[in-house]
């Protein structure tokens, strides 16, 4: 159950500043910390949300005075489903006027989370072809656009073919409706057998081991969510004999320096892209705080396509 | 069925040089080989051996003739267990004359594998840890003494107390008898509850659990060989919020180019360590090639510690 209620404003350590919220990203996770499955991590507020997108109105002792009233991004470790949330300054990323803050809050958790696990983790360079599954996710379409935004060939996959359509015209090279073609076999066709360089996976479960056949040699398997199940049975000689590699990531528990630097490194690289309005989210719908509610079962329903955000303050 | 047969002179390729054996090393594969379950590469010689040492006595048209007399160790794409055996030139790694060819025809096959899949694969930099099954095994005492030399922390397990002491001698920090003791507590308790970085793994199979038990948050996880069955279940969840890594590889099906480049780097970093005398691999027996035979059965049988060569023109 989400119900709306009165909380104190949240206490700001050194390092952070506090962002009047206009808007807050809804993403998977909140889900599941709403349902008792995914606790905040130590010293975390309880309340939700991983993202939000407002005004910072005061700062920590150690956080720049300047950044008083100015717009913000800010990767949050929860407590962005609220009017004031905490956010160490580091973690938050600069909006312009012309850029609306609906869209900035629907961007940080995804752009981290993409940025890190199919660049820094995944490895993946220019010219090299990505599978994702998911394709209309928040993350799914977040990965379409950094990806052709930085000349990866990218197919994905979708449960419909309105959900396909939509992923061709954020821009992914191949859209495959999985619940009407074996992914592994259209991966292979598209390739010329190759198979993909890196598969984004947010399924787990069974998926891994077609996941490894539709990759090609020396391919990374990026597991960012486990949302098919936990489980998965390999065989270890695939993995040696095709050099594949397995990996993934979670980013709420990642220290607050790392995020830090992950934050620099998307303030340089990928951040312009978005302020500059060369790339937009994908906006899914918006709902009013107090419909909250409504917004996680639009989420369990996966009826939406891109990001759905909460409306607080507005702006 | 191993026997001595005639077989003509290879044919060298241009960038071949033809050596007159001394001594080739014996290695797990060439037991698979021999049982037709590891098929040699397309283009390779039918016969035997990844290693070899001995002298240059005719080179390719693009090979350095200057070569022709030099004592050298190489990795050869099969071939060995003969009086004349083809290797790329740039394979060939140069064996002063202070330093017997049959501790050179030792080295090549583990340091090879050794160092790639634990330094460049693994990613072992200085102070971290490594566990390796089969401490004294060729792979295994190789890698306690890479590993010590390039200032890793080295854990093996190995199958009884003579080995285990075997292996400390050689200069491992812990030797685990694994039948008497669950490795994962032992390394656990070794490591402040830590765990290792790094897994260099051979047995493969019900072990991948529990050697991603052992490794500590980030680790990587190399399999080299699959001795212990290749199907393995595992908790993605896990490797995703542990960050941790699996890959593996294989060296004899890799480029010619790659192994050269390998060589290049292995030349640089750790050949002087040998020629230099302050290593010398850890050598087991050496059987007359006619008894090839009976060096596979004790390479099966688990009885040997170190190297296990076959004398050719010896020398």
């Amino acid at each position: 159950m989400l119900e709306l209620g009165s909380a104190p404003v949240p206490q700001l350590r050194p390092h952070d500043v506090l962002i009047r919220v206009a808007y807050a990203g809804v993403n998977r996770p909140d889900c599941l910390q709403r349902a008792g499955a995914y606790p905040p991590p130590p010293g975390a507020s309880p309340l939700l949300a991983l993202e939000v997108a407002g005004e910072v109105v005061a700062v920590g002792s150690e956080a720049p005075r300047e950044m008083i009233g100015a717009r913000v991004a800010a990767l949050t470790p929860g407590g962005g489903y609220a009017e004031y949330c905490a956010a160490p300054w580091q973690h938050c990323l600069p909006v312009p006027d012309d850029m609306g803050l609906a869209e900035a809050a629907a961007l940080p958790e995804t752009l981290f989370t993409v940025w890190h696990n199919l660049f820094e983790r995944g490895l993946a360079r220019d010219g090299e072809t990505v599978l994702i599954h998911g394709g209309t996710s928040g993350i799914g379409t977040m990965a379409i656009m950094l990806g052709k935004a930085f000349g990866l060939e990218v197919i994905v996959t979708c449960g419909d073919e309105a959900k396909c359509e939509a992923a061709r015209k954020i821009g992914a090279d191949l859209a495959i409706n999985y619940r009407e073609t074996d992914f592994v076999e259209a991966v292979k066709a598209h390739t010329g057998g190759k198979g993909v360089n890196i598969v984004l996976d947010m399924v787990s479960g069974d998926y891994v081991p077609r996941n490894l056949k539709a990759l090609a040699e020396d391919g990374r398997h990026v597991t960012i969510a486990v949302l098919g199940g936990m489980k998965a049975e390999l065989n270890m000689a695939v993995i040696m004999s095709r050099r594949l590699t397995l990996t993934g990531s979670t980013l709420r528990p990642r220290s607050d320096a790392f995020k830090a630097a992950l934050a620099d490194e998307i303030a340089a690289n990928a951040w312009p892209i978005f302020t500059s309005g060369e790339l937009a989210p994908i906006m899914d719908r918006t709902f009013p705080l107090a419909e909250a509610a409504a917004a996680h079962a639009r989420m369990e329903a996966g009826e939406h396509i891109g990001k759905i955000v909460l409306e607080v303050a507005g702006g």
